[in-house]
């Protein structure tokens, strides 16, 4: 299994503690580099990062942040000098950490012009998700990497949506504190969009591992879906965690699926027989696709047959 | 569009209102009938569910709910006499639920035996997502229709988890308050399970218009996921919401896709030209699926290709 040890929360590291110096910080375990901003690898994704009030690109909302990658600037007098690109270690590191949702810890630097940032040293600000990346053209003209970091503690507390006042959105603006959007065409006041969560797709160590032991295919239809050279895939539990079902959170409860047959797997209209046939309406059996090291545990599919008979 | 405006928060209701009798309920609009459990339509999905502590396959753990659907039961006993089917009307409803992600208002009927019930009369308790539905042989012998509902409160508020100690899932239980499942082969000791999330798949009430004009089918792959006689797509917004893209919530801002061109759209491998040529690597370019009454606009296909270059 890759090793995802240095991911995550830092033992005995409370959110808001302060280091002094980049060395503290690194002693700590909470970013494990003096110079760079983010810590990490393209395989598994970032560690860490380290938001600097110095930069001319970043934004800081405090629980979003709109972080802009590294490279392409000169070290001398840090002015961007050329485009950024995905492929330069960070910035591939947080890609990645945008397609597998592990948590990056955000460690905020002094500044003067920041209310977010600490007045001195450096803060473990906590974990945060890498929910989106995109390429701008900064204030220097040059192309940056851009992302957008959620704090987890906030990510998905989303508003009560689709309220009896989502039809006016000029309504009840306090419920809805995480999106502000524009308004439709005819109005130019800001307002706050109703959106709901629809699915959520979860991921861990486990599912981790049993992803790339598939290196992203499809073990029902065979599709590897492709982003920036990575594969992107889903790991299903074939019996649920989580009440009332309790399945356990082990490889051999685990699939490795594309997203249209992770819903339709996780919504009965897919199931897998005893001996790996892949049953759905209108298409012949099919055979599951299995590899070495990952062992599949019949008396769970048998559980998923019986749930959704 | 659909009716929407039954769904979701009632106006000027409090979490935690408690109304002397149903028809008390009724009248504030919080579940609009008077005998049933369930209200809302197939089409839609569930408005509101009333949960009473005398059901026995419920199981009411106060942010999570496993919710038995209705029929098959003696008018005069109640006792259950037959199977119950996803087909009726209730249950259709829950089912719907699920593939929307539309909220779903729960109202607690008094019991003397749970300790989530009120004392009296009934308690309007915010909304809950529906999250998984499944069948199971009930404590009468007869097959029932269950539900998992989760409190919209803590839905997503997942721990920071893929940390240091999720090697170990014995460690920090109090950071992992919501899933617990058994353990891996080997011990008896049920433990936390470590889960991050990877994606979350937002909708609403522009979003669920978009799905039903293009019923469900991907205007990309034109892949069309049928779950229990339901379409399941996803809406995908051209320039995303919220910061720093702050696209509108308006239909010529959405597309109906399947999940896997979702994610490939979301993540800059699949980009529209401003003629609704779809574009990705090693395929050539078709045409995007396009309907009367769904308008695009070319500007937001043009940002999200100038994010994505």
């Amino acid at each position: 299994m890759a090793d995802l040890s240095w991911y995550g929360a830092p033992e005995g590291v409370d959110v808001g503690t302060v280091f002094a110096t980049r060395q503290e910080a690194m002693s700590a375990r909470v970013h494990r580099v003096l110079q760079a901003g983010i810590v990490g690898s393209r395989d598994n994704g970032a560690e860490s990062i380290v938001v600097s009030g110095g930069y001319e690109d970043d934004e800081d909302y405090g629980d979003v942040i709109i972080y802009t990658g590294h490279g392409g600037n000169d070290r001398s007098t840090g002015r961007q000098i050329k485009d950024q690109s995905f492929d330069t270690y960070g910035n591939a590191a947080l890609v990645t950490s945008v397609l597998t949702g592990a948590p990056v810890r955000v460690v905020r630097g002094r500044s003067r012009h920041s209310p977010t940032a600490p007045t001195a040293g450096y803060r473990y600000d906590g974990l945060y998700r890498a929910e989106h990346w995109w390429s701008e053209t900064g204030k220097s003209g040059f192309k940056v990497c851009r992302f957008r970091l959620v704090s987890t503690a906030v990510d998905y507390a989303m508003p009560p949506a689709l309220s009896v006042s989502s039809m006016n959105p000029e309504m009840h603006p306090a419920m809805h504190p995480a999106i502000i959007v524009s308004t439709p065409a005819g109005t130019a006041v800001p307002v706050r969009v109703s959106t709901v969560v629809q699915r959520v797709v979860r991921s861990g160590a486990v599912v981790e591992y049993v992803k790339k032991l598939h290196d992203h295919t499809c073990q029902m239809c065979c599709t590897r879906l492709s982003i920036l050279g990575r594969g992107y895939s889903e790991g299903a539990h074939i019996r649920a965690i989580g009440r009332p079902h309790d399945g356990p959170d082990t490889t051999d409860n685990v699939l490795c699926l594309c997203p249209n047959c992770h819903v339709m797997f996780d919504n009965g209209a897919i199931t897998v027989t005893d001996d790996f046939l892949v049953q759905r309406d209108d298409v012949n059996d099919s055979p599951l696709r299995l590899v070495a090291k990952h062992e599949i545990d019949p008396r769970f599919l048998a559980y998923h047959r019986a749930i959704h008979r």
